[in-house]
């Protein structure tokens, strides 16, 4: 090795070694966040916030420190995991300097403010309460938009899309969305035919009592493969996956009437933590070793919760299952009773209780929104109306008020753009992923009827959770299934879960 | 202001500044620790080890940084509170900066090593095992004491005391260690005959499902001042109170053949956790706003379990909610009953199970024996058999092998000298507060008759809670009950209790 490679290899090891410090920052602050929604009492909320703000800083001091400069411009790395990590330890730099600090506080406080505010005005159906506060997140994060677009080299609304998964933009999403709602506009007025063409699903009787439901929990979230000595599984207001990967922590909630609220945000939850897991040790607490992205973690945890666990094959082995934890009769835990409860389609207003179906519509809907109103195509004083018109183009439905439309959910009021198409870029890879999984691993769906995990985990732990985030999204799905993303694959699962055959 | 007294100013306030981030790195440490203990999956300890040393490193390094030099060497405050925390940041520094980083390395590596062994050599009550290891730990103990003795000014016993207690030292200790052993050479002989000369206790038939000692030690916490709102109370091996002022957690275990361990617990941690509790909120995150040290949080745990809640008067209290709690015959449950089962006097080998009586000369063994051996005047290889001479000149006794001499206790094993005397200076300090407080307050047994602690903790909150780290052991007594530290208090409480009246 040349002088100047020994000393670029140096400079590689301290940067480095800052990325690891600035990593176990953000490991307290998971830790300190699954406390804070499961454990810690009310009084300890305030010291809480300031602890992961101080937390926060340090971190961001470490990043925006010009010694690390020095070290990224001079430091070298062949081989191609280190190559990888140092491309995104460059990237993560860049974004961190890219915001001036002032900046960066006005969003803290503006966000904090208008998220309280959109509280009372969502409980009140009352948009205007909250639009100036909202006006004002809007035109922070379009200057936080322009500040990253101008560091990184992308559009605005990419930079800010960039922050929550790496590797693809509005340019290949924007054309994907337009096919889905093509799609859909035949697909879902066939599934409501084809639903209301076969009996109704019949309920199963509760009460479940907690205690049944959280053994039942356990032993499902094991059964599909977490290893409950490097994790637990405990209660918060909205289910969770956080912890660290050596320690990682789900969350459900119970409802005494209903048990297939926690079962299945457990499976869902379980996929996430999988993914956590599964992410490669030797680069444990680089950014190479970290998670790709919130659209290929939305891919894990849909693949097991609906992919998976949604089978025919999963819910014939799941039903006795319920039965023995529940008791009753054993009919209504027949797989096709299952299917009917748990494949419903309906046209509704809300994202978080939609289908599978319909979801991709709630996104699409918030995807242009957000682009317009990051571009000033649109003025947040229009932002009602032009939601309403756009979920009746989707839909054909019309909220009766802006609790049921664009004040249901947190993302935008907490200065959150950019994040929506995770969710649905995460179905439409799960069931990618799927295909190609099922296509290389011969007896995955017999394994399925079994209750057994292992095919899928195996496959996916080695084309998803070991790639930690050596590629970006769509490189990532090119190497595991051969192509970028492809809205066939899903289009192809949703016409066999709910069309006619 | 001058121009001088300004810069002064602003130097005060950006080193205060840096021990709120200080601070927040060790609440984070501490928040760590009640979930290592306390909810931690196995797994999770290598990167919980790995979290703890990251978190101690960057608060090492904001402390030792030259930028904190200048400004505590520019910064001024008149105020006292200020003043006092300005002399607190000063003196942390010195200890920081006093220790070379390679001994720092040498310490914990020797000492991690030695406390392996050490459970080995215990359980094998095998002193020869781990003496090696400890001759190392000692070496490096002693060359710790000297630096920071040169640091601070103090000897090197007394420089090791000062990290666990500040404001008293062995010059102090000593003479009222002489004196409690020559009180202790009649009051023992006196209470165990007065002991023989009553009935025994009767015991209390369990067993006691946990769930209802869980539910009662809350209902117990919440009586003696807990305020849940910002506590909560979980099960760990060992008892202790961990968390932050805004947010303590405290522990305790359960034993189903025995609700006394528990109960007793929780009444000891609930002291600990009232105190940190009751720290000033305006000095939050800076030294002047930390408890005063180990001694005097002792005695906080120590007033509130044995002074005040092993009374006759709280005893007639508690025994009527102890026998709603488990049921059975009532009379075992009577303040008579309870204080035979609950005081009683026996000369034991192991300190944690040892008496108020017996406690101090545990204590005073070992004060004397890591004096010599910080002083080179004891050799490691000897210990076991000075060990064995000073229990049986203290106490009669001979401990049948080192499990149950010198290899009990894990402090020395794992680099911990200088703490023991904390115990003890805990146990008369709160003998002597609590004499205060009776005095100075009307009624303070009447009402603990009722169980209502709140006229105690209206006492200890104004004389010691809400004076954080302002006053060191001796000045914060003095303060508060007008002498430095007397064991006469001690004295008359122990033969108030144990000696026929």
């Amino acid at each position: 090795m040349t002088p100047a490679g020994s000393a670029g290899a140096a400079a590689y090891a301290r940067a480095a070694a800052r990325f690891h410090r600035i990593a176990v920052l953000g490991e307290a602050s998971a830790m300190l966040g699954w406390d804070a929604a499961a454990m810690m009492p009310e009084g300890g909320a305030a010291a809480r916030g300031e602890q992961f703000a101080v937390l926060a800083g340090l971190g961001h001091g470490l990043l925006t420190e010009p010694a690390l400069a020095e070290d990224l411009e001079a430091a070298s790395a062949a081989e191609p995991w280190a190559a990888a990590n140092l491309a995104l330890m460059r990237h993560a730099r860049v974004r961190a300097v890219a915001l001036p600090a002032d900046l960066v506080e006005a969003q803290a406080r503006a966000n904090a403010a208008c998220e309280t505010v959109w509280r009372e005005a969502r409980r009140a159906a009352d948009f205007a309460r909250v639009r100036p506060r909202l006006e004002t997140v809007v035109r922070l994060v379009r200057e936080q938009a322009a500040a990253l677009a101008g560091a990184l080299g992308l559009s605005p609304y990419d930079a800010l899309m960039d922050g929550y998964q790496r590797g693809i933009g509005a340019a290949d999403v924007a054309p994907i969305f337009d096919r889905y709602e093509a799609f859909l506009a035949t697909a879902l007025p066939a599934a409501e035919e084809h639903q209301a063409s076969r009996p109704p699903p019949r309920p199963i009787p509760g009460p479940f009592p907690v205690p049944a439901q959280e053994a039942l929990c356990r032993r499902l979230a094991a059964r599909v493969g977490l290893d409950f000595a490097h994790a637990r599984l405990d209660r918060s207001a909205h289910p969770f996956c956080g912890g660290t990967p050596a320690d990682v922590r789900i969350t459900t909630r119970y409802d005494e009437a209903d048990f297939a609220k926690a079962v299945l945000a457990v499976l869902h939850e379980t996929g996430h933590a999988l993914y956590e897991r599964g992410l490669p040790p030797d680069h444990a607490r680089q950014p190479v070793g970290e998670a790709a992205g919130m659209a290929v973690h939305e891919s894990q945890s849909l693949i097991i919760e609906m992919q998976a666990c949604r089978t025919d094959a999963f819910l014939g082995w799941l039903g006795p299952q319920l039965h023995a934890a529940f008791g009753g009769a054993a009919d209504v835990y027949g797989p096709a009773n299952l299917a009917l409860l748990w494949r419903r389609v309906e046209r509704g207003f809300i994202r978080v209780d939609a289908d599978e179906l319909t979801y991709p519509a709630h996104v699409i809907l918030r995807f242009r929104l957000e682009q317009a109103l990051i571009g000033g195509d649109l003025a947040v004083a229009d932002l009602p109306g032009a939601w309403n018109d756009g979920i009746h183009a989707l839909l054909g439905i019309i909220p009766a008020d802006d609790a049921q439309g664009c004040l249901q959910d947190i993302h935008w009021y907490d200065g959150g753009f950019g994040y929506f198409p995770s969710y649905t870029l995460g179905a439409m890879a799960a069931a990618q992923l799927m295909a190609a999984a099922r296509q290389q691993t011969p007896g995955l769906d017999a394994a399925l009827g079994q209750g057994d995990l292992a095919p899928l985990r195996a496959w996916l732990g080695a084309h998803v959770h070991a790639q930690g985030s050596r590629l970006g999204f769509n490189d990532l799905l090119r190497a595991a299934t051969g192509k970028a993303l492809d809205v066939a694959d899903f289009e192809a699962h949703l016409r066999a879960r709910y069309l006619p055959s």
